[in-house]
């Protein structure tokens, strides 16, 4: 479909129509477009920029990133969809497992994500095979890599479900998640939770897992003094700004 | 798929999977979806109920629909699929034209749309013919029914693109719309923004008409009185009472 490149809103409307077409293309489930849709009203309110907030989150995602042992990165059909190369970059830069990990699970959908990912120059991505089992979950929703989320120490979730979020918490994991609606279940539950847009957050934290590479000991400031609650409780205050 | 009744948030997925079934039907564009989950985000914060800010807008957009000579409402495909009935039984109600009016046009659409509105006793719809075209935006959008939209002087415009808003107004239309974006071109450049999710607002303006259908000092009150921005205002503050 045709969209005007005069259209005020034609970033965002050519986003939307890729989303619709990975819905085709079996990449994208369709309630994934209502969750895209929830987030673009979270990022209107945001004023669809990053703030100094999530800016601090971001950076203080990658300072976890960096000291952790066997980082993953879990990649759904949305987040496949909107930022599959930046999320591929930016696992090589830390670098980080990559696992497929689906809401609406299916092995069809599971080989359309990965394929979709290989595509775009992706290696070594895991999700074909599902050996272990979360606790405290559904079964239909706890199943992940046993090489991947279920040996990892620490874990970035964008766009994640919040059950499967408190599942990973629980589960001893540190929780990195990527999340514009900072009163969802899972930016409480996270150890980091970036309020922001998912392609302006994924190149934001790769910028800084660059910068802070050989900064030992600004990585564990960053841990140390990054409050999730604190982080929140901004990024709430700055849409109401927004809002005025 | 089978939703648990007991299950928190029943209604909004027994919708979803309804708007979901919709679009395999071609009544709803997948970018429909988007949108939905756009109007969810805002619901939310909104606290999912009419509020005081926006049942005044629901009056004073009865009043204009009652004070209009050649009032039109436009149904697009979210329209149809959320509040068809409510927004045909509006439209006798006043009365008013109907005529459907798609973002995503083609003549399959908008026959699947008309079909759809028929089956729920709609008549006389309008749509199929287009034969005029509204200035200042570009041409594949700017299609509408010469009896309908471009003849009108009042026009109820639920779920719309801020660009074709901002065309009506520019043609001279009193343009009243239903959006729980209270920051889109839409709301600001109308000349009542009903912030409300729209299977609230339809039945509300509804009673509202047959409550001032006799009142006509009341109407020239409500339309002499009703301040857009200050409606605005307040229902953006509103929405940052919920996040806080």
């Amino acid at each position: 479909m045709e969209i005007s490149r005069d259209h005020p809103r034609y970033r965002s409307l050519i986003v939307r129509e890729r989303m619709s077409e990975l819905v085709r293309q079996g990449v994208v489930a369709p309630t994934g477009l209502i969750a895209h849709g929830r987030g673009e009203a979270f990022d209107y309110m945001l004023g669809e920029r990053t703030t100094e907030t999530a800016a601090e989150a971001e950076r203080a995602a990658a300072a976890f990133l960096l000291e952790a042992k066997r980082p993953v990165i879990t990649i759904n059909g949305n987040a496949a969809g909107l930022c599959g190369e930046g999320l591929l970059s930016l696992a090589r830069a830390v670098p980080a497992k990559v696992e497929v990990n689906l809401f609406h699970r299916s092995p069809e959908r599971v080989e359309k994500v990965i394929a979709y990912l290989e595509g775009l120059g992706g290696k070594d991505i895991l999700g074909r095979e599902q050996g272990s089992k979360l606790e405290g979950i559904a079964s239909d929703r706890a199943m992940c890599c046993t090489e991947g989320i279920y040996s990892a120490d620490v874990v970035l979730i964008p766009l994640e479900d919040g059950d499967r979020a408190a599942a990973l918490e629980r589960a001893g994991k540190t929780v990195l998640a990527i999340d514009l609606n900072p009163l969802s279940r899972t930016a409480a539950g996270s150890r980091v939770a970036v309020v922001d847009e998912l392609t302006r957050a994924v190149p934001n934290i790769e910028r800084a897992v660059r910068e802070l590479r050989d900064r030992r000991d600004e990585r564990k400031r960053l841990i140390m003094e990054f409050d999730n609650a604190e982080n929140l409780r901004r990024s709430r205050e700055e849409m109401c700004r927004a809002l005025r």
